[in-house]
């Protein structure tokens, strides 16, 4: 359904070098979670599907708004197993169609009824602006060296988990939930997507290489603070965290040294049984969402969302 | 006011990395002239300053966003006599920077009171459209040789004079004025933006380079598709057109080039009159604009709107 509606967006339109880079960019395989979880979050309140539909759209076009200006700030020259779009056109286009995208997701949700339109357009505002903040936190956090977990944990929060929470706010308001009941979806969305967050640290460090769909270690790498890194700071003593710093200065330049350090950093980790802390934090943060749902009707739409939060987290790739 | 206005937004908060820029953006020596429109249109039906500024700053943000990712894809150094966002910090900074400008214009546009919101999005959304669909126009006329005066003329319709156009329409909605009203102010805003353009083209051939600020000649140099070239494209004849031709393909590698083809081309300018044309053009655009105005209260204010349009085309700088 989310699908058919995505692609019923009409982008063949004049001039092309704006909109077929759109086109493009929300042609991509993605699971359209965000959008989903919008619509589910109506349905426990039995609302129809037209009524929330361009907000589930608004949302999905913003979610890969920020995907293309990411992938630019990022240099990334994939996305979704194609070519990202300053790639396959150039910077400049990525940069002017990802702004033309953000505007389309102000229309979509302009299309909302009047009387309902206000109140999404403030959530939505919110919602944008703690992204870009999410987004620079991270950028901050790769020349820092004091990063604290509770600041990570915001970062990620910012960057992942507002986006979920405020699809399944704006939904359930859509649909005339109370304003307990629209916070307990904020909520399910915020502890979903810092679990969802913390397995894809986890899963970078002892996924399978196969399911998880990408080499293991991509993080270790290049330093990035993950909650597996900072949480081994956090654990180590004098002298593991001496032995950490050592080997995050190590070079990478060939697979053997890539794999040399991986090896080394994964044996600290597992010495200091970060993959358990990392396991509780995931388990705590699923249980603290699935308790939010107790707040709300309960029928087979609450149900999805409490399979969806152990799917997302339970999965390997 | 206005200025005032802009000075109190509030940018001194963290992340520092993605807020000052906008503050450093905002601080420039602007001319403020599109909120000045928007509460001018508004003081013509006796509004209220504080009821439209959130709309008037609104403006004034956004179109400093569009400045700001303006100068990263065309790699300019400097605005407005200080180095560009992305010189003084670094292009992620001015993308991610720039795309946290436009959900602040935004914000401030959902500051109106919720009866007005809904209509004043629209229009806000279809502006933002239209400016970024003419920057696309810009550039695909880079790499176009049979760009028309009329396909011309649309693009700086959507890159200049929608901006001021809106503006002024949002001002007189929410004022109260009458659809008709606020027609003639958008028609009002479309025709000056369209003279203001074309004395730009103007001013870069026949301009003081004293006043003008800037040397002459840099759209002559860099081949640019300006009102004037297509004019003289357009009123040539076989061997004229032929002679602009093999002057569009000279190097400007030494001044001397530079000066040279800068004088062949004013010559052909010259010979063809293209002067007067232009001219003719910005004065029939004026009379268009202060016929719109005639269809509005007559008062201080619309005197105000009258003679703004006549400064900003016998501006020389």
């Amino acid at each position: 359904m989310i699908q058919q509606a995505i692609q019923s967006l009409h982008w063949d339109k004049s001039p092309q070098g704006l909109y077929e880079p759109i086109a493009y960019t929300l042609s991509g395989e993605g699971k359209r979670v965000r959008p989903t979880l919008l619509l589910t979050a109506s349905k426990i309140f039995g609302c129809d599907e037209q009524k929330v539909m361009p907000a589930a759209l608004a949302i999905e076009v913003f979610h890969n708004f920020t995907l293309l200006h990411d992938d630019v700030m990022d240099k990334a020259q994939v996305r979704r197993g194609r070519p990202t779009v300053h790639v396959k056109w150039n910077e400049n286009t990525a940069i002017l169609s990802g702004d033309q995208m953000m505007i389309e997701a102000y229309k979509l949700l302009a299309q909302l009824p009047d009387n309902y339109l206000p109140t999404v357009l403030r959530m939505f505002n919110k919602m944008g602006t703690e992204i870009c903040e999410g987004q620079q936190y991270d950028v901050d956090f790769e020349s820092r060296q004091d990063v604290t977990i509770s600041e990570y944990l915001k970062m990620i929060e910012y960057k992942t988990s507002v986006l979920l929470a405020t699809a399944l706010q704006i939904g359930g308001y859509l649909a005339g939930a109370t304003q307990t009941q629209q916070e307990a979806l904020y909520a399910f969305g915020i502890h979903v997507g810092l679990a969802f967050q913390v397995q894809d640290d986890l899963l970078d460090v002892y996924g399978d290489p196969i399911s998880f769909g990408k080499a293991i270690g991509g993080d270790i790498c290049c330093n990035k603070k993950t909650f597996m890194l900072l949480n081994a700071f956090d654990k180590a003593d004098v002298t593991s965290r001496e032995q950490l710093y050592q080997l995050l200065q190590l070079p990478i330049d060939t697979p053997q040294q890539r794999s040399y350090k991986i090896k080394q950093v994964v044996a600290i980790y597992d010495a200091l049984d970060v993959k358990q802390v990392a396991q509780a934090f995931i388990l705590e943060q699923t249980n603290k969402a699935c308790a939010c749902l107790d707040q709300l009707p309960q029928n087979q739409f609450t149900n999805s969302l409490r399979e969806l939060a152990h799917k997302l987290v339970n999965r390997n790739q």
